[in-house]
This record gives structure tokens, sequence and C-alpha cells, in this order.
């Protein structure tokens, strides 16, 4: 099939169909054949960073499990699944072309479902951006789930994750970055800075995820009557840091392939993007030495994207030495944040609305304050509208579609279910059946290896209900 | 040595030899540049792409791992590590040669062994084409170790994983995809589409893993005298998880990469990969929900992987639309066929043979139906005969050799060693010495931490076998 | 924001501030083109590849911890994220200038500290080397770590890991590879071939590791005084083998993406480290073999590594098959070095000063005597030279560093600490409070969940210490 030599300079020319092989070149023909060729770069680039940043499901799963316990891993690495699956889904449906179809009013698009329009013989960049687009609307679903850890019920889960991809995420997105193809968000009009979302990704997540914390309640026994808070701890800190350096990894994806092009303002926005995380990590490792006494793990590592939420605004539009300062500013504010809402009795097991809300809102901020073309008040008020535009969108929305779930299907797990462990509740089986884990009943509780079963799933970890 | 400026730039030019560097442009000068830059961007993605299918091999680690007792955790790793290590080395000095080299029966290649013709002074697309394959062949190998997990003697698949990258592999991917140099493939000269490999990688790698599994037997304690079959839990979900996320980033490169040319074809095989391992882990999560009455994990992530299997075949030359098709059917379709293998009790402790042989099957069958450029009977039967193909070369070739090795040195532990677990008994260690695990006769039964020994691996977890 | 169609090309284009959009094309324009489409590849491949070597960190972290013991995972997820966010600090302020900064002496450079002179308006090709230049630099330190493992001071891992990052291996590397500006190193002026850093990045780490190993002593238990060795077993063989996976990977980035630029030749350099990678892991499972009677994990993995350490200096300048023979020298004398390092008392819970200083020089060495050009003796005195050069300059100042660092605030934790656990005693958790430890003083000793506690961070694994 694949023939050496002339044939790979062969397959690259034949693509283009503007331009025959057999005739002799010719400076206009030249000139077409190099804008080939840097298309083609721009669709690798671009293509090859919607790949880490789809690797980011993997680094959001690792991390939300690491902060939680081993009781409910299987909840959460299904939740994260799903909302990845389900999400691809939707947002081919209904999200891609709210958030990038055509718009006439700026406030959402009216083109563009299903890759209707664009399929055979369309224009391939559209699947291309898609496909960028779409690990993004993941991440959005994904942080959510953090805050919502422990308690929620799968069935809810999957509706509003749905709700999130199809309609929450893409409705501020069209204000901030469509369309693809005619017409201009109204954030946009403004002149909104939002490179790769701290506000369009991030706080849409965090708000949506403090809406779901606020309404589900804190887990058991978080916060007692007599008003001491409880820590909860994770089950498994190499995994949580796994999942950073994975996030981290992605990220270089997710801001310089903002881009969507292969040029050279991806080397800044690289470099940006990994003196912020440095920056906060840390700055949040000394902000919990001081706090606390010790260098703490989970602060630390929170400190680390709350860096990388943070520059993700201004990655391309401040130097190096402000990413610095935005990220570090970033680590003592996550973990201030992170306090903060556990005083005010918003359980949020992972950190999701400290760092992926209130670090987007201030990159979000500072991305105007540190404008590489300079600031002013304008620019200062834009971006105070853009992100509270976000937030009076997304908290009132998602509040109402929890608050719907909950008087509907349900949004939270039994008393026994949150003490058994959703592993075990919502889908049969435990993460760890070898293992001695403390919050199951004893070695292999649901049945640990050679326990008998008439029936059921014969590779996974699905335990028939009358056997546990 | 690295200097700015212009000696970017230089380097680039210099490095082709059709052009001086001094001498003023022409017109065909140009062209020859621009075809050198577009060859670059080729490089690039497909030796990108190969980092990424390499990937794939701590994918398969961890899934396969996750999905298994913590007694045999090490033995899977080593596996793992092997087939790809020894598997490079003979897919070097035979394999790449049998499966690409120049034929003129299109049944097997006779040249290119060894690299050797190619390596100074020759074409170095060779070894980027070289790179993007011998990946692809590891993947195969290891698809096997899954089915044959729990059980299989180290030295006996150190044989069978040779024998497969060598020989089984390479034949009948000369068939459908060879050569690269002169000559073509029986079945590509027949028009058979699978364009990434459902047929070529994953049903060489299932069917040659059912082979094994059924000359190995089940495991001990698996399917019970009076017809009950046991679960054997796996024993790490969120590494399992780990894993599928890993293969699905891998996958990127995978279907993508198989144009081994950058070009726009690439946008809509992200697309399509993407879409059709959503609907198979929905679909999968949705089919476990119904069977078994709660959405079970193992299912879900072994139902992305039969929609990433599905789609490999037909990525390239389907729609969107049915590129959701193809994975949904794959995901209610692995588990039936889990439940299947189950029921006819062959016991195969991941899953492989319905993820990969029999998804890869479903894969290659969708290519023809939903060929974007229409479907024949003809198209159909060609389809049809390269899956019969595959299944009547590997299975029985795969059989004798493990019937050959189980003859000669053995291919399965004994009985006490199964019982020990393989860690113990065939690499002198655990995969976890400071934690109780139910399946070792307690904590650090393998001398935890500071038990005494007199010699042995100061590292590792060896411990020598008067202690243990 | 974003329009479909001519705006991709067209942003293309712009970016070419020598070229107008509007003019016709002439002959020299579209030469000017091309050699702009040329350089966005080069910066998509560097920045890529910047990407993966990143991506070692987490490969190291889980590696170090897989071989260590529960009780200190935490400790080792904070200092692999500190040896790259502090380091990416003092690269930038420091480091980076000393190494790559315009030199007259070529002992160190003297400019681009800050990146103060390049950020508005300058070359953004320094920003792209930076970033690839960076993720080496944190390779260099994180390799300290390992061998230090498991007794460290947390403060004095940071103050001696910003001096390695600062100082110890920019110096060194600026004889090698410096500068990018103006004058060059005296190694690379004498002709040393170190294409991608056996010596420059491994052998730094590996003697910088050695002098720690010593000034430390070995962990408490490990030599007792009638002269037996104890073994200590690593926690996690599974994070260990994903770890090696994942710096397999990360090489794909550090040897091809040596070259910076986009171009054919990063086809033999991936096959050369892929080769050498399975030629090192196959020799020393062998060699394990041999000498153990089983086939032992520990030292496989680092068989993986010994061969990766191995050819990345001559990954660019010896064929295939040397490639084989560097690698599979490099597995078995890894295994010959551990035992050594051993028998001598040098405690390397991780076998880091084997795989990375021993392996870096046998590389380093080989790459003269395997020159693809041809070898000399004035070509292997050179080498010679570099690899004594390193030795001489690593060892007796990290020495110093570190004797320092003890007779100020001290290296080493107290026995108790260790005996601990440097989770708890230096960062107030525990990795895994829901499992049975052996090494913690039962289940959740740390405090398991739903421990009480008056204040504390509510995410991480933090408990006050009055709690403990």
């Amino acid at each position: 099939m694949k023939k050496l030599g002339l044939s790979i300079l062969f397959a690259a020319i034949c693509i283009s169909r503007s331009w025959a092989g057999d005739e002799p070149p010719t400076i206009e023909s030249n000139k077409a054949l190099i804008d080939l060729v840097q298309s083609h770069a721009d669709y690798v680039w671009t293509l090859v960073a919607a790949a880490l940043v789809f690797f980011m499901q993997a680094g959001f799963a690792m991390v939300e499990t690491g902060f939680t316990r081993a009781k409910n891993a299987i909840n959460i690495m299904m939740k994260n699944l799903m909302d990845f699956s389900l999400g691809s889904l939707v947002y081919w449906a209904i999200g891609f072309g709210l958030m990038f179809g055509a718009t006439s009013t700026g406030w959402f698009g009216t083109s563009g479902f299903f890759l209707s329009d664009f399929e055979v013989g369309g224009d391939p960049w559209v699947l291309a951006f898609w496909m960028f687009q779409v690990v993004f609307c993941a991440t959005a679903a994904t942080i959510v789930s953090g805050a919502m850890a422990e308690r929620t019920k799968f069935s809810g889960y999957l509706i509003y994750s749905a709700v999130v991809s199809a309609i929450i995420y893409p409705i501020f997105g069209s204000w901030a970055w469509g369309s693809l193809f005619k017409g201009e968000g109204w954030l946009e009009g403004l002149g909104f800075i939002d490179f790769a979302g701290s506000t369009v990704v991030h706080s849409v997540g965090g708000w949506a995820a403090l809406a779901g914390a606020v309404v589900l309640g804190p887990r058991m026994g978080k916060y007692t009557k007599d008003g001491r808070i409880k820590p909860i701890l994770g089950h498994n800190m190499p995994l949580a840091a796994l999942g950073v350096f994975i996030l981290w990894l992605g990220w270089f994806g997710f801001n310089p392939g903002s881009t969507t092009a292969a040029n050279k303002d991806i080397a800044m926005i690289f470099v940006n993007t990994n003196l912020a995380a440095a920056a906060g990590t840390f700055l949040a490792m000394i902000t919990s030495w001081a706090k606390f006494g010790k260098p703490e793990v989970g602060m630390s590592l929170n400190g680390a994207l709350a860096g990388l939420v943070a520059i993700t605004a201004g990655c391309a539009n401040v130097t190096p030495q402000s990413a610095i300062i935005i990220g570090a500013a970033a680590g003592i504010i996550v973990v201030l944040a992170v306090l903060f809402f556990d005083k005010i009795k918003v359980d949020d097991p992972v950190g999701a609305i400290s760092v992926h809300g209130v670090c987007g809102a201030w990159g979000t901020l500072a991305a105007g304050i540190f404008n590489i073309g300079g600031t002013s008040a304008k620019i200062i008020g834009v971006q105070l509208l853009g992100i509270s535009a976000c937030f009076l969108w997304v908290f009132p929305v998602a509040f109402l579609v929890f608050k719907l779930i909950d008087k509907t299907i349900g949004l939270r797990v039994s008393p026994e279910e949150e003490m058994e462990g959703l592993d075990l509740a919502e889908h049969g089986g435990n993460a760890y059946p070898d293992f001695e884990v403390s919050s199951y009943g004893g070695i292999g509780s649901a049945g640990g290896p050679g326990s008998p079963s008439a029936a059921g799933d014969p590779i996974g970890q699905f335990k028939p209900a009358q056997q546990t």
C-alpha cells in the first residue's frame, strides 16, 4: 500500500487539488502549495494539541480519585469516562452548533449541529476545529464532578453532565469565542481577552461546580454540629500527583494549541504556561508551609493547577515575568480560597471551585492588567464584565438544573449508600478487592477473589446485588 | 552548538542536498524546497504518532494489571515490557522484512531484514516507517498477553511473543499492507479495506489470544464443577481506567498516524476515532446497566476499547455519523461477546478476545458497509474474505505454536505457582510488599521491608528463594 | 474569533512580516515564505518534544515512588514537583544565562538571565529554545532525588535542587553545548560528541546523586553490622513500570527533539533510541535471570532506562545495529553497577547512580567508538576527557554543597522521622490513609477518614501535628 520514495511527496502534492503534479511549477502554483503545506502544519499542530487536551481527562480522573476515598474510586472513573463520552456525543449533536454556529445576535449559534453541513465534501478544517473544541468542552464538564464527588447519584450526574456540555458551556462560549462561521459573540465584540479559556472553560466549570456543591450539601461527617471541620483524606497521593503532571502536560496543548495554527506564537505561550505553573506550585507550597507549619502535598498540587488556570486567559498576551506574577498570585489565592469555602461549609472534595472558578476569574482579570500591549480602565472593565457575565449565566442556570434533578430523579445518594461507598452502591463493585481498605467492611467486602457468584460480569468488578 | 537566527533556517535548507543555499532561488528550486518542507512535516507527524502508539504499551499494561489480581502484577509488567523489547528486536531482524520487504508473490516479503539495506546513505523514510510499524507489531503481541494472564509461564510467554512479532503478525500484515518497496499483498490487491488495522493488528492479536486461552485452559477456580462461573475481580480500577485513557490517547496516533503523511485527512480520522470510542463507552455502559442492573466499570472501559478497535479499519472512509453507529454497535457487541466466551468457558481475564478479535472483525465488516464511497456485494465479500483469512491464518498457527511450547518447555505454571501468584513464583517478589494483600499470605509475605536477606538485588523486588 | 477558510492561511501568512499578502508572489517572496513554513515546523516539533520531555518528570516520580516505601510517597511527589517548579524559576533567572548566554571564555555564559533581552520584540526562538532546555535541566535535577530518597530533609532538598538547576548543571552544559548566542564551550570546541546529553544531563545528575548518597549515608537498616545487605523493597511495581513507560515515551522527545529542527534526522534517532532501550531491557532481564535465578522486575525496568541513557549521546551518529550493541551493553552494565554500589555500601534506593552516572559515561564513550563517520584515538580521547571533566566538576562541587547543607540546616532527617516516614514527619500526612500499610502503625495511623481535626487543610493530606 505504501510505496517508498516519490510516493511520499506525491501524496502530499496530490492532496492539493489545485495543483496538478505533471505541469511545470509556476510562482502562483508554488504559492498555493506553500499555503497548503502551512495548512497541513496547522492541522497537525491543532490535532496533536487536541490529543494532549484529551489526555487531561485522565489527569482529572487521577487527581479526583487521589483526593477522595477508595470506596468511591470506581464511581469517579465512571464519571470521568462518561462526561467525555456522553459529552462528545451531545457536543457533536448540539453544543458545537450553539457555540460556533453562525450567529446574528452574538448570543448563540444556529448552525453546525451534528456536524451535518461539513461532512462529505465540506471543509475538513471544521472537523479539526471540532476535535479541538470537544476536548475543551469535556474539560469544563469534568471540573464539576470534582466538587460533587463522593455523594452524587450517577444517573443525576449523567444528566447534568449532558446539560453542561450541550448548553451551559456552549452558550457562554459563543459569547466569547463564537462563531467559526459568521458573526461574533457579544463579549468578543467588546474586546474580551480570554485566549484559551480561564473564564470560558475553567470558571464555567468552577461556577457550575459551586452550584452543584451548594445544592448537594457537604459529605456526611465533614462539618460537625459543634462547628468543627473534619478532614476527609484522599486515598492515593501518587495517583493525584500523576494526575497533576498529566494535566500540566495537557495544558501544553490547551494553551498553545488555542492558536489553532502552527506559528511562532506558541513559543511564548509554552513558556508562560510553564512559568505560571511553576510559580503557582512553589507559592502554594510556601503558603501551606506558612499556614500549617509543613509543606502540604494537596495544596502544592492544587497550586500547580491554579497557576495553569490563571495563565490560560493571558498566555498569549503577557510577558514571562508577568506569567510568573500571575501564577504566583494564583498559588497564594488557591490556598486562601480553599480555606474560605471550607469555612463557609461548601464542601468541595478536590478544591475545584477554588482552582477553576476563583483562579479562572483572577487569571482573566490579570490578562487585562498585564496585557502586553498596555492596559486601560476600559480593558479592565471588559474583563470584569466577562467574569461577571460568566458567573451570572452559569451559577443560576446550573443551580436550577441541579435543583430540578434533585426534585425529580434525585441528585444525591442515600446516607447508607454514601457510607457504603458509591462504588458498591452505584456500580456493584469495589476498586481494590485485593486490599484491606478501611472504608470497606474488611478485605474484599464486595466479594474478594474467589467468592462465589452464580452470574454477572466475568471481567470487571461487578458483583450481583444478592452477593454483597 | 546551536546558534540563533539564520542557523535554524539554514539547517533545514542544508538538509536538502538538491538545493544550494547561495544560489538565487528559482521556481524549480522553490518547488523542491516545498516538497522537502512537506516531507519534514510527514516525518514529524508519523514519528509523533509512533510515540503515541508506543505509549499504548503502558495503557495495555495498566488495563491488564488493573483487571487481574495483585499477586500477578509484576508478571504482567514484565510481559508488557518484554513483548515490546523482544518484539522490537525480532521485528527489526525478521518481522519488518517479512511484512514490508519486496514481494513477488503477495504472500510475504523477502528483503529489508535487519534494516540492512537502508542504514547508511539509504532513505531515512524507511527508518521513520519502521518506527511507526514496530509499535503496531507490539500492539498485536501485547493483546495476546491479556487473555493468557495469571497462569502463563514466563519463559513460554517470551517464546510465543517472539513468534507473534517475527512471523504470525508480519505474514498477515504483508497480505493486507505489504510492501513498502515492490509488489503488493494479495488481499490489498483485491481492495481489502483496513486502514489502520482492525483486522491486521487487532484481530490478529485477538485470534492468537483465543488460541492461547484455549490451549492454556481457564484459571483455577474460575469455572466450578457444578457449572457456576466465579468472578475473579481485578485489583485496581483506577489503574485500569488510566490504561484506557492512555489507549484512547494512543489511538490518536494509531489511526490518523496511519496516513504516514501530514495532511488534511487526519482531521476526519481524529473525529471518527473519538466519536466511535465515545459511542462504544456509552453503549457498553448502558448495556451493562440493562444486563446487570448497574452501570459496570469493567464493561464500560472495554466498551471504549471496543469502539476504538471497531473504527480502526474504516476511520478514513466512513462519515462521523457512521463512526458513531460503528462504535455504538461495538459497545453492545463487546458485552455480549464477553458473556459468550465466559459461557463456553474460554477464560479471558481482560476480555481481549472480545475487544480485539470480535470487534476487530465487526469493524472490518463495517468499513465495507459504511464505506463513504458506497458499498457493494463485492466490497463486502472482500471484507469477509479478509476477516476469514485472518482467522484461518492466525488461529491454527498460534494454536500449534502454543501446543508446541506446552509439550516442550511448558506453557502453564504449576497449580502451586498459580495459587501463590506468578510474581513470587516467576519473578521472586511481590508488587505491593507494603500493603496487606488478600491474595498474599499476609503483609509482606515475600519479605516486607526490613526482612533479612544475605544477597540478591538491592533495588527491585527480588527476594532470594530461600527467603520466601 | 476564529473564522473559517482563508483566515487560517491568512494567519500563517500574516505572521511573516516580510511578506505582504496583497502583493503578487515572487520567487523571492515564495522562498521567504518557505523558510517561514519550515521554521514553523521547527517550533512545533521542538515544543512538542519539550512537552514529552516535561512528562518525564511524571515518569521519574512514578519510578522513584514505586521503588521506595509507601511511607515516603508524598515526600517523593513533593520533591519531583518542586525540583521542576523551583528549577524552572531558577533556570529562568540564572541557569539558562550561565549555560547558553554569550561566552568569550568557553567556561560559562554571561547574558540572557531572566530571559530579559528577548521578551518583547525579541526573537521568539529564544523562548522555544528555553522551553526545550528547561525540561532538560529538570531531568538532571530530578535524577539526584532518587539516590537520596527516603532520608533527605525536604528543606535541604529544596536548596540543593536549586543549586543543581542554577549552577552545577548549567556550567557543565555551557562547556559542551553553549552558547546559543556568541562563542562556544571549550569541550564543544574540541569536538566532544554528546548529542542529547548522556553526559551533559544524565552523568551530571548521576554524579551529583553519588555525592548526595555518600554524604547522606545509607538508609537505616540497609547494611547490618555483620556485613549483610538487607533489601528494602519498593511499594508499587505497576507505578514503577508506568514510570518507565512514561520515561521511554519522553525520550522520544529528549533525543530526536535535540535536533531542535523538524528534519529527516529524527527518524534514525527515534529508531536508535527505541532499539537501545529494547536491547537494554532484554539484556538486563537476562542478566538478572543469570545472577538471581529469576527474571527480576526492578533490574529489567532499570535496564530500559540504562539503554535509553546510553544511546542519548550517540543517537544521531551511530547506526541502529550499533544502538542495539550500546543498549545491550548498558543493560548488563547497569545490573553489575547496582550490585557494585551496594557492595561498597552506597545506598541508592532506585539505582540512579548506576543508570544515569555509569551508563551515561558508557554511552558517551560508545558515541565515540561507534561514530558513524569513523572513530580515532583523538575522538576517544575527547570523549574520555568530557566524561572525566563532568565527574571532576560535578562530584566535588555537589559534595561540597551537600556538606554545607548538612553542617547548616541539615541534610538528613532524624532517625525517628526516618522510621515514621517522611510523609508524616515532613508533610503531615500519609499517601494512602485508606489502606493497611505495614510501614505505618496501622490503618490510617495519620488519622484515617473521619478522624477529628479542629483545623488544617480541608483538601490534601495534611493533619495538624497534635492529631498524629
